[in-house]
């Protein structure tokens, strides 16, 4: 091996957090060097966000479309799926990132293409695909951010049943004829709400009681209701066995709990996340290989000053846009270490990532959208809050009546009947992914109820809710 | 004429405004009168806001699904204009009001349909359509809320010409092949929008520099480039000297300052609004008629401890939410002061409309949307505010290009270097009529930028701009 090369920080994964790192590592003008084995953006910009946000996009315009009188007539046929797919590709960059390794070397960061690894205290390894090694030494802070892979359960028979996972169902070429699905969460309900508009017979099979079950109950109720009436099948609480497929291009088959089986063209496993933690060097500093990662809260692993974990690989949340906060505030921890300025560490404070626990949002890009911040119901009352759900009915907000003829959907609001602030919002329907902002601002602003009524919503805007939902709380 | 019959509150004008007054007042248990000449709903119900939304979603959404890979080969044809024309016929209930009155009843409030004229100190009186005369006597409060009607200026020929209004434009039952449309605020922005989609060859003819003009000026200036790419002529900075039109169903032609003239079928003249107190009985009350209602910060009319003047007709704000708004407020007021309870009328206190100032929004539905909250740049420079613009490309946020190929649309807020919150945010692009509650919280909830970093917009929603906005302002 060669002389280590020395930077301020070496950033281990590519992905949007380990790209926000570097972001904000140069900006405070620390030399910083990114490795990536595979592509530099990530799981979200090939496999995840970005490839099924731009599946979804037309299955959800298509949607809306057909909700309003005077052009539902012209988009009862079905999708282009040809089309849909290769805007996708291109969104994908067609899986190359010289994109954004421009963006990195345009900030004057250096990336290291290969597999890298943990090298003792302050070092990684990089192991280039063509064999070559280098030994990176950082003075400041050594970042992992490789984040997830798919877990596959060890069925009978999935060894040989090639199921797809997140990755192949958002890179798919072509549609399968029937598409069964094993998961309930968010990657099961989107895959599911896209294949089925893009000509995929899909079939649902969760374990649980309902989809999206990290969300408030009517969530998946809603989402399931309308992937049925989309003409998918759901079922739910439905465990299943074993998988077979005979030979490499037939059928597969799965079998359920009491023997039923299911036939289908291809199997997605959606069933959960693990870290790719397994080989990048955690034992050479006395930490565990394959198990996510503690970190305080500011991101850095106890015991070890030098080290920090960000985005999906530390387990505070599995979430792009979450990973990009912790990071722009692990960033800003490193700079402000390196150059011995102190730390905010009160909550909400620059130094650590309040909202992960506080005002966490996420969006379902299903038909109806599915958005969320803060706690649920459950959650609350489980934290010991003193707290009232207040529910509205989407569908009687005049706005959202004039958006689509027959919306459905619903709204909650978690209210902490102690501080007179919102601990969580929902919104189930038509737009709410682009509606939550408002209650992410709410939240994490700790905007009191009795200033919300100053916040008019504009008619007739779906966004009325907010009043309805202040008026419902008033009583 | 008959007794008087005593009421705690008797309110002219059932529009919205006087709608939510009845609701407050009979909440706190105050019995009360509606009187209305026309239709209980008022123009936002009938010839304003539901019939305008209800013609342009079709428009909007036709754009929408245009940018979407896929779909947009389906909808390159025309709308069905006359299933568009009788949705927007349904919406208003056919020009009935039934289902207002069933309402009013049902929480106990009594409708007396005529003309009301204030008759001396807390006295209205009655004409009903069938000549009944009543007069209505108010415990507590008289409350005006007749709003506006539009204005058009008297140009020669104007007379003969049968010009539409926003009444005519929101109502009419056919598209005009056609239509000159004289104005460039909102009501000309979007029935430009929406009658151009609906078959419409339109015309606008702005006097001024631009349209939208209480908005940024990128508004107007991206809403212009859209009608024009639509197929419609915008012309702005032209001024209308002269109106011709022969016999009773002939073309209309308008002559344009230096003598140039322009042909259509239909003229609609967006040219302002005006107060309906003219004939009210304002001088009875020794106030002049036909002029805009001068109130406090509670609503209440100067010099008259018993009068109050809420929505439009206060020329605070002219916007159905805003005027929904200050009754809320002021039917609070109503009733704190006949229980003799205390008013909190300090800035965004309970009693007092802060956001007709501090945080008012508006939602404009053309293609793209245009929603803007707080104050512009300009206003806040005039305020003597020290504030920096901070300005971010819509198109160059990851959700919105997946939203719709070929994104156009801009962000500005506007920071108060002095406290470090948002006084304005303008968004302008598909999505931004929803998106804009996110700022209004903000502006009305004094959110500071610091705390404004934890509310992290979901991955990959149109939303994200917000993130961008704050690192652009970060530097």
């Amino acid at each position: 091996m060669s002389e280590a090369v020395e930077y301020d920080v070496v950033v281990l994964g590519g992905g949007p957090a380990g790209e926000n790192i570097v972001d904000r590592t140069r900006a405070a003008g620390l030399s910083t060097a990114l490795v990536e084995s595979e592509l530099v953006g990530g799981e979200c910009s090939y496999w995840a966000c970005v490839p099924s946000k731009a599946l979804l996009r037309p299955a959800l315009a298509r949607a809306d479309a057909r909700r309003v009188p005077g052009l539902a007539g012209a988009v009862q046929g079905p999708l282009d799926t040809a089309a849909v797919l290769a805007h996708r590709n291109y969104w994908t960059g067609d899986w190359k990132d010289q994109g954004q390794i421009d963006w990195i070397d345009s900030i004057g960061a250096h990336v290291y293409r290969g597999h890298g690894r943990l090298y003792g205290v302050r070092k990684v390894a990089v192991t280039s695909p063509e064999g070559e090694h280098h030994i990176l030494s950082a003075r400041h802070a050594v970042v992992v951010a490789t984040g997830t892979r798919a877990v596959i359960p060890d069925l009978p028979g999935i060894a040989g049943a090639r199921p797809w996972t997140s990755r192949e169902a958002t890179s798919a070429q072509e549609a399968p004829g029937r598409l069964l699905i094993v998961g309930g969460s968010v990657v099961a309900a989107e895959m599911a709400t896209a294949w089925q508009a893009l000509g995929s017979q899909v079939t649902v099979l969760a374990r649980g009681s309902g989809l999206l079950p990290r969300m408030e109950p009517f969530a998946g109720e809603l989402v399931a209701d309308a992937l049925r009436e989309a003409g998918a099948v759901v079922r739910t609480g439905v465990s299943v066995e074993a998988v077979v497929r005979d030979g490499s291009t037939g059928p597969v088959s799965v079998v359920l709990e009491g023997g039923e089986t299911l036939e289908g063209d291809e199997l997605l496993m959606a069933t959960g996340r693990a870290p790719r933690t397994e080989d990048i060097g955690l034992d050479t500093v006395g930490l565990p290989a394959g198990r996510w990662i503690d970190v305080d809260d500011t991101c850095r692993v106890p015991g070890h000053d030098w080290l920090y974990a960000v985005g999906d690989v530390n387990h505070r949340v599995l979430l792009t846009h979450q990973g990009k906060y912790q990071a722009r505030i692990a960033g800003a921890v490193i700079a402000a270490r390196a150059a011995g300025t102190p730390l905010d560490t009160a909550p909400w404070g620059a130094h650590t990532p309040t909202a992960d626990t506080r005002a966490l949002p996420q969006a379902v890009f299903t038909d109806p959208e599915a958005a969320a911040v803060g706690l649920t119901l459950a959650e609350a009352e489980r934290a010991g809050h003193r707290v009232r759900a207040v529910d509205y009915d989407m569908s009687k907000v005049s706005g959202a009546g004039l958006y689509a003829d027959g919306y459905t959907g619903r709204a909650r609001m978690i209210v902490d009947l102690d501080r007179e602030v919102l601990l969580g919002v929902t919104f189930v329907g038509p737009g709410a992914a682009e509606m939550i902002h408002a209650a992410t601002i709410a939240v994490a602003g700790e905007v009191p109820i009795q200033r919300l009524w100053h916040a008019v919503p504009s008619f007739p805007t779906i966004s009325e809710v907010w009043l309805r939902l202040l008026e419902t709380y008033r009583g």
